[in-house]
């Protein structure tokens, strides 16, 4: 008998019927003798409309009380999930964040997870009942209120919870059967991965998979949660994400899969004056967004900053208005760029991986306007549209393909 | 400057432009000065809506959940209603029933209110914020659980709140402009009560009177909070409800008003053999229904309980099977009847009124089916369409019609 922390994304539980599914699932586990925690996003488009509900009233609702309204979406699910198992029979309890024991710091829409005291949860399942917690969600440390966690927020609630807990898995149920080598809506014969480290992981997620939430990740790895990340819709085991002690070694190559992101824009400041002030400057007016920097020196120094599409335009409206004071020749913005990143261990170690990377995308007609290392991902910047084209060439110059699939594409002469 | 307590009912708060005219109302009652704590319903549909999720998942929910779920309504409208104060300058914060310090009985979907500790609710005061709470909702002292307060408990939040802030005034915003002398669907020529004691009010109330909820009325009695129904639609000051030393001396007569109640049902057991123990056994048979029990006693007993009409059907099936058991001979069910209540103070001391309301039923051609009285209330039970018939009679016979409508009734000859 083990301890499994189930979570259950927005579009698992986007109908009732759904749920009623779901409910099935985490009984069925129940039954085989498992203390189960359920965590659950909110019901499908539940967290859109509460927003459009607010932006009714004020384009810009007070933080805090748009975190109350938020958290009533997970409250919603919850309650209904733990109705749902209740009716095959089963002892369920929901809980919310607070009652959960989920405390946070106190930044309203984007909290983290200072500590996690479950003792409620805890006492629910010496009971032999089932614990379901609203995901998403906390109760500030200082200031005793409601707070949301941000993006993929319920993520991070099902492993923080596993860490507390000691759970033995943590297992996130999504649409998708696992973390593929690349997104198999671009790259048809991306092949499911079985095993990824935690670092792998957390580079693929932080390079736009979308699979997991970086910040999850990065909690898993530092108290060691293993992750299992499977399909609601299939009884596909999925990907184990793990440390690289607990995980068998790396099949094929040190390459494990192509991330990509296309929700990004860049902002590109020309002829910058040479004086290293003005670096922190820029940076001080974009402060809220989360912006990477590239330099190019070229006699005057050229800044981009590559930021989330949505950041863009109010970040270029203050940097406009300094422009002329900072001295700066021109400013450029792309609503869109490509942003495309090979993930895997060691890459810089392995000799001609970054020279097949250039390569390749010149081969496939993709203009590279700007790449960037790490030892373990290589990243490329290349116009919107052509990022496709980008993925597919990575995908296929490190024979990252399923072998049945490699093997049908090779035959079939595509 | 003083304190007080405004509760806005679901339809005050139906849509964002609603809540954007409650939320300009409840700033410039603080801008005059005073501090303002605001207590809101859920929106418009949102209960039902709730609850019909609920039901697609199983018809028999566990009321702890349920629980969950429907506060989460008055989450939303609290969230929001603060969003629309602050987006007017004025600051805002919402607090659940727990965060506001309402504790209760841990008696799911029926809990009442044990005490009140309102420290957070109070500290936003005195930071000159609008403390907006969740109507309908507390924690459990027991269990910590979320529970609701059953019906009418937004009204009780209030009062609740008021006494415990040793609040000046708790104001009930409603859809009327009032309590009248009946309800003017049914008499349009009913008047604006300005002022109703307390007992008088729990009377009505509890008569079927819908603008305030009986249970608030006794906690108002039990703590002395002055409460004043008015409308959110108009200036009209509606009426005050207090008790009846702060109150100027009856106006007219001492009849208040006619109230009346078309959501009964009636079950009656005939030829009951006269042992005591029956009744009792009747009683628990039924026992988690709010009936009343009228005897008629001719050779054997007939027992009719009175009870709400969605309770009927159940208690029917409860005691047709017991009935060969009691050894009653016949069972009849009457799934509506009519009820209409006199209610002032000191009826039966004044000599005729008793024999007035049942004169006035015969000629208006009301099957007078039953009759029951109490020092502040005469009650009568006629077949359900004769009702309207009933109450007009009523508040004719006793002069209750607003003065100047009445001189024109009299003058148009209608």
């Amino acid at each position: 008998m083990s301890l499994i922390v189930q979570k259950y994304g927005g579009s698992s539980v986007h109908s009732t019927e759904r749920i009623k599914r779901v409910a099935e699932h985490v009984v069925a586990t129940r039954r085989q003798g498992h203390d189960v925690v359920v965590v659950v996003s909110a019901m499908g488009d539940t967290t859109d409309e509460l927003l459009d509900l607010a932006r009714a009233l004020t384009p810009a609702a007070a933080p805090r009380e748009l975190d109350v309204l938020l958290t009533t979406g997970e409250r919603i699910s919850n309650a209904l999930m733990a109705i749902a198992i209740e009716s095959l029979g089963t002892e369920a309890r929901s809980f919310s964040g607070a009652q959960a024991g989920v405390r946070t710091t106190g930044a309203a829409g984007r909290a983290r997870i200072v500590e996690v005291v479950p003792d409620r949860v805890r006492s629910a399942l010496d009971r032999g009942a089932v614990a379901v917690v609203a995901g998403f969600q906390g109760i500030s440390r200082d200031t005793g209120d409601v707070t949301t966690l941000g993006r993929g927020g319920s993520d991070t609630t099902a492993v923080a919870l596993a860490a507390a807990l000691k759970a033995d898995l943590c297992e996130i149920y999504t649409d998708v059967d696992g973390v593929y080598s690349a997104d198999p809506r671009l790259v048809p014969d991306a092949r499911l991965l079985e095993n990824v480290g935690y670092e792998v992981m957390h580079e693929l997620a932080m390079s736009g998979a979308k699979v997991l939430a970086p910040r999850s990740v990065a909690y898993a790895a530092r108290h060691q949660v293993p992750i299992r990340v499977r399909s609601s819709f299939s009884t596909n085991p999925g990907t184990m994400v793990a440390g690289s002690a607990d995980l068998p070694p790396a099949e094929h190559s040190s390459v494990t899969g192509v991330a990509h992101d296309s929700s990004k824009a860049r902002i590109t400041l020309a002829g910058v004056p040479d004086a290293p002030e003005l670096t922190s400057r820029i940076l001080h007016l974009v402060a809220d967004v989360e912006a990477e920097l590239h330099f190019a020196v070229r006699g005057r120094t050229d800044i981009s900053l590559v930021l989330p599409a949505a950041d863009g335009p109010p970040a270029l409206r203050a940097l406009r208005q300094e422009c002329a004071d900072l001295g700066v020749e021109e400013l450029h913005y792309d609503e869109q760029i490509g942003k495309v990143s090979l993930v895997g261990n060691g890459l810089l170690s392995h000799p001609g991986v970054l020279a097949t990377c250039c390569e390749t995308l010149t081969e496939a007609g993709v203009h590279l306007e700007t790449i960037t290392t790490s030892d373990i991902r290589i990243t490329a910047l290349c116009p919107a549209p052509q990022l496709p084209h980008a993925v597919r060439a990575w995908h296929t110059a490190f024979a990252l393909a399923a072998p049945e699939l490699a093997t049908v594409h090779a035959g079939s002469g595509r």
